[in-house]
C-alpha cells in the first residue's frame, strides 16, 4: 500500500492483554484533515464509540490523531471506562499538541473488563517518535483479534483531473453483523474534501459494504468505521457529495470498503466459504435486504453449504422467515448461476450435479428473486463450521 | 400418558423417506370433536399449514381426524403438493366417514420434494384397523426427525368440579424459533369446550410457551399446534375463555405447552445445556421477550455456554443488539442466580467461582434487568455445540 500525505503510524507491543503482539495502533494527521465516521447501532455501545461520536460533533470535523487498541473493548466498563478513554486520548493530544477531540480513538476485545490506559499511555511517547509513512501492514496487524490475516485495500480515484489515493485497514472475524460488527475500519485519502462531504460519502458506502456482511447475526458494542481526508492532494474544491466531480471517487471508495468487507467474511470465525446472496423481485432495496440477511443468517442455511449439500429448502424457508412480502408461487432460486427452484417448486428434471459441484468451491453464488417488485441487494457471509464454535466456546479463557 | 375419551392413534412405517421407523400418525377423533390451531407466521407455509387453516374456517371448527408424516415437509412443492395434500385428506375422510374439511394433517422433514402420498394412502387402511386409546408413545415417534427422544406431557384439571384430562406430544430439535419452529404438538382433551373457546386458551399458551423457545433462529414453514377437544368429560358448558370455571384448565394447559416446550429445547440439536433467560425491566413485555431472544439467539453467547465460559459480556452485547430501550447505567445481569454485573458494569469484588460452577450444570440461568420499566419475559434455549454443525452439515444427504 502506498503512502498517503499527511498520515503517520506506528505500532507496538503495549501488552493491554496479548503478549508477543502488537496491540496499539497510533496515528498522526496532518493539520487540517477532515474526518467523517459511522459506528454500531447498539444501545451498549462501548465507551470509545461514545467519545468518538462526541468528537465528530464537538471538534468540527477536524482530526490529528488516532488511538485504537485490541484485547479489551472499553464496553460495559461504566465510569471507569470513560476516565480510561478520557487518559488515553489526553495523553495522544499533548503529544499531538492538539485538542483532544481531534483525538479518535477505538477498543476491540473483551467486553466488561477495566481498560489498563496506563499500558497504552506508558507506549504512546515510543510510538510518537516513530511514526512512518509506510506502516500499513503492522497498523493493520496491531488492530486484530482473533483475526487470522491482516486486512488491507488501496484505491487510487480522480477527483476534477487530480489522482488522489484511499487506503484503509480493517479487523473483525466474529460479533460481525450489520449495524456493524466488532469491526473496525480506518480509511484515510489525501484527497481535500470537507467533512461534510466525507460523511455523505461515508455513510451509504457502509450501507452497501460493512453494514451488507455477516458473519454470526451479533451485533459488536465497539463498530467503528473512521474516514480520513488530509486535504494535501490539491485536488479542486468540492462542497456537494452530489457533485459529478466526486462519481469516480464514490465508486472507488465504495468499491475499497465491499473489498475490505469482504476480507472480513472470508476471515469469518471458522469461515471456509464466502457466500455471496443476491435478491431480487422484492417489494423495495431494504426489504431485499432483510431478505438476504435472513438467509446469511440462517444457521441452516450457513451448516448446509459448510456441509456442500445443495439443500434449497433451507433457502425457501430462510425467505419465508424474513417477515417480507415475497410470492411463493413466482420465487426463483439460483446456486452458482443453476437454477434450482422456479414458479413456487423445484426446477422440472432438476439436475443436482451442477449445483453440488459448485458447491465444493471456495465462493459461493445464492440468488433469489421473490417475484413482487424492483427492490435488490447484495450481502456477503461465510458458512458456519466447527471452526466457530471451537473458537468461540472458548475464548475468553 | 392415559386415555382421552374419543381419541384413539395408530402409526406406522410408511416409508414416505425413513426406512425402518415410523413416519405416519393417524388420528380418530370422536364425532362432535372441536379444534382450534395455531401455525407458523412464515411466508412460504407449508400446503399442510395452507390447508389446516382453511380447514378451521370452512369446517366450523369440528375435527374428525389427523394424518401426520416424518420425512417430507410437503413445503414449496406448488401445486403437486396441494394435491399431494388432497389425496392424503381423501382418503382419511373416506374411512372416517366425515367431510374432507374435518381432517387435519401436518408434515414435517425435508423441504422441496413432492410428498409421495401414494405410501401414505396405502398405509391409511391398515391403520385405520389398529386405532388404539393408549398409542401416546408410538404416535409421539411416528412425528420426530432429527429428535433423538419422543415428547409427551399429560396433565388434569377441573372445570367446574369436573376432572377432565390433556395430553400432548410433541416433536422438533431444529428449524426452531418463534413462530414458531419445525415444531409440530397435538393437544387432545376430553373437556367440552367449544372451538372459538379453544381458540382463545391456545393462542395466549402458544405465545407463553412455543413461541419463547429458540434453538436457532430459524423459523420452519410448517409449524403447527393443534388443540382437539372430544367433548366427552361432562363438564358444564362453559362458552367464553375468560371464564374463571377455566382458570384451572387454562393454567394445566398453559403448564403442559411449557413442557413440551421444554422438552424440544432439550432436544435441540447437539444441545448439552437448557437455558432459561429471564428478562425484567423492559419497556413491556414485548420488549423484554425480543431482549430474551436476543439473548437466546446469539450464537457467542450460546458457545460461550457451551464452553462452559461465564462470558457476561456477551449478554451485554446481545442486549445491545436488541433493538428495545435499555438503560446501561442500570444493566443488573445474575447468572445461576449470582449477580455478575450491576449499574453499568462488572459487580465489585466479583468472584467468578460460584458463577463459573454454575456453568457446568446442565440448566443454566440467565436473569437481566434492563433497568427501564416492568416489562418482563421467561424464553428458553439451548447451547451452540459441534454437535449442531454435525447434524446440519450434513442432513439431507
Amino acid at each position: 500500500m502506498p503512502a498517503i500525505d499527511g498520515v503517520r503510524l506506528a505500532s507496538a507491543a503495549a501488552g493491554v492483554k496479548y503478549k508477543d503482539r502488537t496491540d496499539l495502533l497510533f496515528g498522526e494527521l496532518t493539520p487540517g484533515t477532515q474526518v467523517a465516521g459511522v459506528f454500531t447501532r447498539s444501545l451498549t455501545a462501548s465507551a470509545p464509540v461514545e467519545r468518538c461520536r462526541q468528537a465528530l460533533v464537538s471538534g468540527g470535523g477536524l482530526a490529528r490523531g488516532l488511538v485504537v487498541n485490541s484485547g479489551n473493548a472499553n464496553a460495559f466498563t461504566g465510569r471507569v471506562g470513560d476516565a480510561a478513554v478520557d487518559t488515553c486520548v489526553s495523553a495522544a493530544a499533548e503529544l499531538l499538541d492538539c485538542p483532544t477531540e481531534a483525538v479518535f480513538t477505538a477498543s476491540t476485545g473483551v467486553i466488561g473488563e477495566p481498560l489498563p490506559a496506563e499500558r497504552i499511555t506508558d507506549a504512546l511517547a515510543g510510538l510518537n517518535d516513530n511514526l512512518r509513512a509506510y506502516a500499513w501492514p503492522e497498523a493493520a496487524a496491531a488492530i486484530m483479534t482473533t483475526d487470522t490475516f491482516a486486512k488491507g485495500a488501496t484505491r487510487t480515484a480522480e477527483i476534477g483531473g487530480t489522482t488522489v489515493t484511499i487506503n484503509g485497514i480493517a479487523k473483525g472475524s466474529g460479533m460481525i453483523a450489520p449495524d456493524m460488527a466488532t469491526m473496525l475500519s480506518f480509511i484515510f485519502t489525501d484527497a481535500a474534501l470537507p467533512a461534510a462531504v466525507l460523511q455523505d460519502l461515508l455513510a451509504p458506502a457502509a450501507e452497501r459494504s460493512f453494514n451488507s456482511i455477516t458473519v454470526d447475526s451479533d451485533t459488536s458494542t465497539s463498530d467503528t468505521v473512521l474516514l480520513f481526508a488530509t486535504q494535501r492532494a490539491g485536488n479542486a474544491a468540492v462542497t456537494d457529495a452530489d457533485d459529478p466531480a466526486l462519481d469516480d471517487f464514490k465508486a472507488r471508495l465504495e468499491d475499497l470498503m465491499i473489498d475490505l468487507a469482504q476480507q472480513i467474511v472470508r476471515d469469518g470465525e471458522g469461515a471456509s466459504k464466502l457466500i455471496t446472496v443476491r435478491v431480487s423481485g422484492a417489494e423495495h432495496d431494504a426489504a431485499a435486504k432483510r431478505i438476504g440477511l435472513s438467509i446469511a443468517n440462517s444457521p441452516l442455511v450457513k451448516t448446509a453449504i459448510a456441509g456442500e449439500d445443495a439443500n434449497w429448502g433451507r433457502i425457501v424457508m430462510a425467505v419465508g422467515k424474513a417477515g417480507e412480502r415475497a410470492d411463493r408461487d413466482k420465487l426463483t432460486i439460483t446456486v452458482g448461476g443453476h437454477a434450482v427452484a422456479e414458479l413456487g417448486s423445484a426446477v422440472p428434471g432438476y439436475d443436482e450435479a451442477p449445483v453440488a459441484a459448485h458447491m465444493k468451491d471456495q465462493e459461493i453464488e445464492v440468488a433469489v428473486d421473490v417475484g413482487i417488485g424492483d427492490g435488490s441487494a447484495v450481502v456477503w457471509t461465510c458458512d458456519l463450521t466447527h471452526g466457530y464454535i471451537t473458537i468461540n466456546a472458548d475464548y475468553r479463557s
